[in-house]
């Protein structure tokens, strides 16, 4: 059963707004960073990522944001368009913003932490008049993610963009990415998440993550079902709420719900793991694949992602997948 | 023919949320400011206004906001007391905010300004978390006003109490009431109006702003119909667009269009108006009376105040309204 | 014996910097503000006060300052005029700031209070640059208060203007006038006013402002005779230190101490009377008077403020204080 | 001629307040930041890396400092602890500060660039109250910095610290280390460089930042005779002016002027040249020797850090230096 339809004719199929920053990875892992010495840089931010999955799946790829005038903007301009990531809507700061950064830490495969650096940072400063109408017209679907929408005026200018893809049919996906620093209270987070989400069709977060957008609310049980029902009272089409190692679930309109089985990988640590997901789950959504088809790329995209040291550079190929998904099926990758 | 269902059963008949703050009138008029050496302190705001209004009709009346923890402060407290206001979700500031304070100047009839203080003003500083639902759901309507969207945290506040009044089903009227000072763009403005207003059963607002709120939309003609219409795709019933001298339109789901009389009036300056027409017309519609009798009631009710030297204070009892319409039928109120 | 020797040749008798803000004085008094219901509008502000007067005791009288540009900074400009007082470098902001308000209650003669409105203020906007050196240069004394001290960049306009005075040899008086809103911290102030202090040839205070400076010391009996030695090991000449009831004292750095007869009066409300000391004393300074003839002088200046309901509009003229003196003394005025 | 007398019977010879931040160095050299992909972690900051070059050279060393409460901020603490100087009066921050970052770009030996991270840092969250006067007491020199002034509550901690100095009578030297970022204006930055510096006993700095120092005043002809006899009209004894490649003069009170010779480097870049020089030079002073061995002392260990990759970790011990001096004198080491 299909359950959304992508409006035909348009010349991207997938438009990402919000954070673009840098990941400075430490090389030496398996240590506290209070031990570490040298760090690599990446391309990161959840947003960023999923662009960067969903173009090396051959997705025609745009990006909404806003980077900082300074050597690092520059160097995530010029991977976006290495990656064939279309830049014309990814504006320069002229405030003297500073690019994000996050150090990632890994102490060992389960326990990673994130040093982050938001004080004044460009993606935050996306103005709503810096949004593309035409851009988001020529889409077939339009991601959007939690992170963008925590500091004016890069909230205002996601909220418009949310307007502009109910005007024009652009499917909505809605990463929720909740991460508590930069937002003032929990009540402003779960207002806006609230706000943003009752206009999306498809909306993936952690069990977590919907709590939080919840607690003006009465789901004592914390139950998947309440949850769904109330966003397909909104826009909602697909609602999937991750529950960490148990696996994710789809819940559809119709009632039903769907999963998935997951793949064993060789954890390094587990950052990367949900855009990749994303990318995968959604670039299915755009063949036309069944949610459980699309879950299981998604599924295989992460536990790729999981492997490796970096998010972005490892966001694989639609052949990378599929040759995991087939040494997984033939035995060769175990935990 | 009736347009909006009140719910049955409810405590009170109205709740407005929002600004709650100081009008100091220049006591010497048709003068500019700098020519005045005494003022005169009154209960001010837009939201207070028609509560106060509305209280005076006889109407069951509460308040959702948030006063400073000084003089000012406490005069609001027992004015509001004073007329029979419920303040049982009127916080007191603790965080040494101030009370907004509004100086007018009245150069002529038709020539009014004000000094508006809004720096750290404590109506801002309502909470989220300050808004009580149980509150909301023993109330036929609420009433919210463009303002206290200006800033967080009250614009977070503003748009929870939208979210609880639809939960429990309480009529909701927006009164524009837009003021350029303490938004940060006009975009922002739009944004966030825009977010409320489809969540808004009545509308009320000058054409200019529903012209600001249209910035992101294609209306070249400034057609009150294409305006009406994009409200009725959401949760509008009603849709009030006033135009100045020209009078004030009512337009209504089915399509049609409603038009009242207006009254004459010995104008001693043009503040309150808006406020003093919007709680006669809602009073009207609280009691089941056709539009256009309801809008008379407001045309009434705002000759009234614009005739006098306060405005909440000015704010007549139906048989201060009943008794000037009967003077200007009789001819004994002329301009 | 002479103190302070005041350059010759000079343009001014006397400029003052800092705060000028409106004062708006209850008319209805002996009650709390919550049951006022006008208000009266006077210029005001500590070196404002005293400006006014020098100006009115006949002194030649300048102002560096900043005024909002709306009614109020005007009507402070059209006082300072008409009070012949040069305002040749009195600034009008540009960023939209507004003018500080005082709103004073009266309850009893012995018990008022101050409600401020001190955010976003014109006067603390006055930048280092904005600083006339040449007017300094022909200026006999420069006065200096605390208030603007409290921010930046009027903080930094204050410390560059005791640079000029120094280098051009303008006598400096210092009015500790220290108010604890506005300011930071308690260490902050304390840092501050001793730099400021550092540099004057007059400080004039109470012994609880001279405590604050000193929390960084060693004076467990609060000593005035410390407190003036500290400052006489800078550039101090003279330093009063006011006891309230018990009366002020000059010290002088050759060890004296000084102290003049006070005056009765019947007390409206004590705002104002430090101001008018300050104008009193520093008057009899410039004309070569002894400290405790210079003493006296204020003194009576502030018996005839506190006898009034007004600060700025009291400052009384020479001849009015000569004769207030005269009436005490024929015991026409007591207690 | 000794120029300076140090207090006898002080625990520690030296002790340096303000800045204590994180430097990323590329690994990647000769190539601008865009192209390089990792970065090697140090302690940075001027006064920390001067501190670790006194602790390096024999001195008893100890910082008065804020880190903040995260990875970043414990390794710094460590580093230090691991170069033996005293950590006593390094507080950390709990407010959710980060810690300092320095990027730096090295294009080619001549051409350096530093990419700063200075929104919310710890470094600058020190307050006056987290000044330990009893260890100011017990030190022989305490060195300021002039990025520590360039924001509250830091500018006041640094204030007061030379009060306490003053009181004490330990020999403070001024690093002025001028950095446009951080700071509002540049009339904000001469007041307080002013001010600072009118305190202080030995002054090190570019012919540049004296320029900026002297921004309110006449030295037409930048003129370091006008610009030292200033100083020497205060507490300065030596005043150093740095002019590039022409070398450094060292000017003191008695009217004599002082230059020593330089020594060739191989230079990798150019960063950490002035405080190797400033640890090397006050090193000497300490020891008693004349200005011109010092400051030879300082060019040497100014040469081996240009020499090298990073700058607190390349500060070297009197052993180097003396060796290095021996082998340029032996013509073994050449440009």
């Amino acid at each position: 059963m299909t359950y959304i339809n992508f409006p035909p004719g348009r010349n991207f199929d997938f438009a990402a707004i919000g954070r673009l920053c840098i990941d400075l990875n430490a090389n030496e892992i398996n240590r506290p960073m209070e031990e570490t010495r040298t760090f690599t840089k990446y391309v990161g931010g959840s947003p960023a990522n999923i662009a960067i999955g969903m173009s090396r799946l051959g997705m025609k790829t745009t990006f909404i944001g806003k980077i900082a005038n300074d050597q690092m903007g520059r160097f995530i301009h010029r991977y976006l368009t290495d990656n064939r990531i279309d830049t014309g809507n990814v504006v320069t700061d002229r405030t003297g913003a500073v690019t994000g950064l996050a150090f990632t830490e890994i102490m060992s495969p389960a326990e990673c932490s994130i040093l982050m650096y938001r004080d004044n940072v460009a993606d935050l400063k996306l103005l709503p008049s810096e949004i593309n109408e035409e851009l988001i017209s020529r889409t077939k679907m339009l991601l959007i993610s939690g992170t963008a929408l925590a500091k004016s005026p890069s909230r205002e200018a996601v909220l418009q963009s949310l307007n502009y893809a109910k005007k024009h049919g652009t499917v909505i996906a809605f990463d929720l990415d909740y991460r508590p620093y930069t937002w003032t209270s929990s009540e402003e987070t779960a207002v806006y998440y609230n706000l943003a989400a009752e206009k999306c069709d498809i909306i993936l977060g952690t069990r977590e993550e919907f709590d939080m957008m919840e607690r003006f609310e009465h789901n004592p049980e914390r139950s998947d079902q309440v949850t769904a029902a109330k966003w397909f009272n909104h826009c909602a089409k697909i609602v999937i709420i991750k529950h960490g190692k148990e696996g994710s679930i789809a819940y559809t309109k119709d009632g039903a719900s769907h999963q998935a089985k997951s793949f064993p990988a060789k954890v390094v640590k587990t950052f990367g793991a949900g855009d990749s997901y994303a990318a995968g789950f959604l670039y299915g959504l755009i063949q036309g694949w069944t949610l459980e088809k699309s879950m299981e790329f998604g599924s295989a995209a992460a536990s790729i992602v999981i492997s490796s040291h970096s998010c972005s550079d490892a966001m694989p190929t639609s052949d990378q997948i599929k040759e995991y998904i087939g040494r997984c099926e033939r035995g060769e990758i175990v935990v």
